[in-house]
């Protein structure tokens, strides 16, 4: 056993971490865990409101998961070529699960990984080499996955690759205003989209990304009939439909995939976190039956070591089944009204202007003025850049209050455990409020215009 | 649980697995293992002779990994920018265990991934876009990792991004009889390559990244002088030179890495497979000193969510700790002699070509005619191809007599678990000597040229 302050001094030494300049960091370590709190190295508690890094959907050491990590006795392995009941169960079960058109799983550790492998059938299949994607998403930080990604955290992963073509999104909280209802706004894109897709050459395009609900960039919801225009442009043109529920899935947004809620059907879906509820790594894409008969006899010309690990499947079927058994999706729509309650209660602060959530997905939105809707920090401010100043301040205020959470760019992610109670959601987003409190008590004014940096 | 058929059923159904056309595949089940051996759905017994993917190092149903399973009771997990003590042990311990240079570990969760980062870190420190690689690798299947990839599993990750340049590879079976001696070979390869590295301008070029013994392409050991000649070309041109070791790290060769061998100092290792026997999927990249310094002070763009996965690092513990429990380097050079000696009685046989290894790590390439070194299949003939047609009769000849390996192009890898004793590789060569007994006696002649297709 390492003691607290050799474990950091070793973190330090050793490990490279994501996202940052090693010298200036300085880690917490969580010393104990237990539903949607943690504990740090001195003894402070948190409410994980991302529940780490929105996967630990069934709270901190979920007892079933528990369980089935101390009944592994048997531990077979064994290498993808063979067939496995973990699996097998689990394929079968996240298909059930799916929208009704998908059909088979491919197996990976990661959803990076799940993309690339999205992105290579769908250019297998179609012959098109252009993949659509689009600003202010996250989809990864591999080769193809980072130049799916549409923001600053891009620009580790570039020169780009040709083929990687962006396109905008709707941002109801920016543009709102300008349209008479979310359907005109959402037809605007469209039309937009359905244009640049002409321009490029629709036989040229082998797919089309979303996040379903972008995330990490804020929780962005999509204006009515805005996914479900998009998957008509992916049939008018031959576009494979490609939808990353890596965040929004497993329950995120109460249904099993975010898609759900907009009645479509997307050739495939590609997932990982909340899976295994983050207690190991997997991830995967779900195709559709028409991809899955086309590899009936055509090779998949792709493969990893891991895919479809045994005692990491056995893991994910033990996750669902945690899922079922508390009937967590209905617990989230549940969820959805206290967390949208508290969320809307947050819109009389001076520097917050806009919250929103689905299920227990939520952002809010910081901004410097409610007027002009300037962000609190310049937009495009990469991760570890030393022009994140308000809001690293905002994030420690939280943090003071032991409110866990992500920031990225001007918001902060409200994404705690599936398993959250109406109580527990009070009382953390009290400790939000405290913190916006002194966030005004320390910034009664802010500097208009750019730099942010403090 | 399911019966056998209902796990095939399902797996059929429900999978997509590697490397395959879908219909025609009809896996095995593992349905008991125990050190270098597993047992089938008709328990019939398998020596284990490729540890599953050259993973299972430590054989399976590993004791001491079946305990630690069996005490999580506390399951911390964290996200990546946590401080943890298993990914700090684990981080120190590698560094420990690789060349002198070496300073910090970033973790991945597979041997791509590890690749796909190495290749960013080394873009972003040198400025350079190109990365140099050889035909005759394997580096993974994700965009970056799949166009390092210099045979036919590439073709998948096709069109290749700009900045891929492959140059070729010294074959000591193919080439050695032209030359005075091994010096004099890779003499010629390191000017040609010198030459290609000035053409492509050496200010453009990021790194170079080699398999230091290239694994699945039939362990190609290199020539005296060759691996040692990489590394001061890549320190005359300023170019980073990376040793992918997903699979020739952690004791395969007999030695913790196989560049150990070679007296070389590479800027980064890639590893995965044997860091956790295969128990937990798990990768990353070493990095020298110099590249840890770098991101000091620079943010290091690019992250996963299952960075450094406290459970999964665990595992990675207790494994390394059993390597040195066993003494496996040791165990593994004392078994090269070995293998080495039943290899080399295989060359009495018609079709066999040439044998190989380095500590366990082994192969055996097999022709058509011993003379004119015809390949037994037509190099290049894609996974999943119906040209394999002798290979495969052979690998299914090895199968029936209870040897499981992995075939490529033209040769099988020998790589058991790295604890297997004399006596078992001793009645498993036995098994592989009944199989080319068999082999000769169902193609006393075989067709000359191509197609191989039967
Ligand atoms: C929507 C989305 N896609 C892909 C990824 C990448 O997944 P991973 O970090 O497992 O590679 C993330 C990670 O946050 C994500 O949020
Ligand atoms: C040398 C080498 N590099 C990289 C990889 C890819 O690793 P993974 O399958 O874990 O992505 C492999 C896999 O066999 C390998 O042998």
């Amino acid at each position: 056993m390492l003691t607290n302050d050799q474990i950091k001094k070793a973190n330090q030494h050793y490990v490279l971490q994501p996202w940052s300049k090693q010298a200036k960091r300085n880690p917490k370590i969580i010393t104990d865990s237990e539903g949607i709190y943690f504990w740090d190295e001195n003894n402070k508690k948190f409410y994980d409101m991302n529940a780490q890094l929105v996967y630990a959907n069934l709270g901190h050491k979920h007892p079933k998961i528990i369980e089935a990590f101390n009944q592994f006795k048997e531990l077979e392995i064994s290498a993808p070529g063979f067939a496995s009941e973990s699996k097998a169960k689990l394929a079968q079960k996240i298909v059930d699960l799916a929208p009704n058109n998908m059909a088979k799983v491919y197996f990976t550790t990661a959803g990076a990984e799940a993309n690339e492998q999205a992105l290579k059938m769908a250019k297998a299949i179609t012959g098109g080499y252009k993949i659509f994607s689009r600003y202010r998403s996250y989809h990864g930080s591999t080769l193809g996955a980072g130049n799916l990604t549409g923001e600053s955290r891009r620009l580790g992963s570039e020169p780009s690759p040709p083929g990687f073509v962006k396109f905008d999104m709707p941002y109801l909280y920016r543009e709102y205003q300008n349209f008479e209802d979310e359907k005109a706004l959402s037809a605007q894109y469209l039309t937009r989209l359905e244009r640049q897709i002409t321009s490029e050459g629709p036989d040229t395009i082998a797919a089309l990304v979303i996040e379903t609900i972008p995330g990490s960039n804020g929780v962005l919801l999509p204006p009515d009939g805005y996914i479900k225009g998009i998957e008509k442009l992916c049939r008018r043109y031959n576009i494979m439909m490609i939808c990353d529920e890596v965040m929004s899935g497993f329950g995120r947004s109460g249904e099993w995939f975010a898609c759900d809620h907009y009645d479509v059907q997307p050739d495939m879906i590609t997932f990982a976190k909340g899976v295994t509820g983050g207690y190991l790594p997997l991830g995967g894409v779900i195709l559709s039956k028409e991809l899955s008969t086309y590899y009936d006899d055509n090779v998949f010309l792709s493969g990893a070591t891991y895919s479809g690990h045994t005692l990491v499947c056995e893991i994910g079927n033990v996750a669902i089944e945690s899922y079922e058994d508390m009937d967590l999706i209905k617990h989230v729509k549940q969820m959805e009204i206290v967390m949208n309650e508290r969320l809307e209660k947050l819109r009389v602060y001076k520097y917050v202007g806009d919250v929103r959530n689905k299920g227990l997905f939520g952002a809010v939105e910081l901004v410097k003025n409610k007027q002009t809707k300037e962000p609190l920090i310049e937009y495009g401010t990469a991760q570890g850049n030393d022009k994140q100043g308000y809001m690293r301040a905002f994030s420690q205020l939280l943090l003071d209050e032991g409110f866990y959470t992500f920031a990225h760019e001007s918001h902060v992610l409200v994404t705690p455990p599936l398993t959250i109670t109406a109580v527990e959601i009070n009382a953390a987003m009290d400790l939000f409020e405290n913190a916006l409190v002194r966030f005004e008590e320390q910034f009664p004014k802010m500097n208009e215009g750019y730099p942010a940096h403090l």
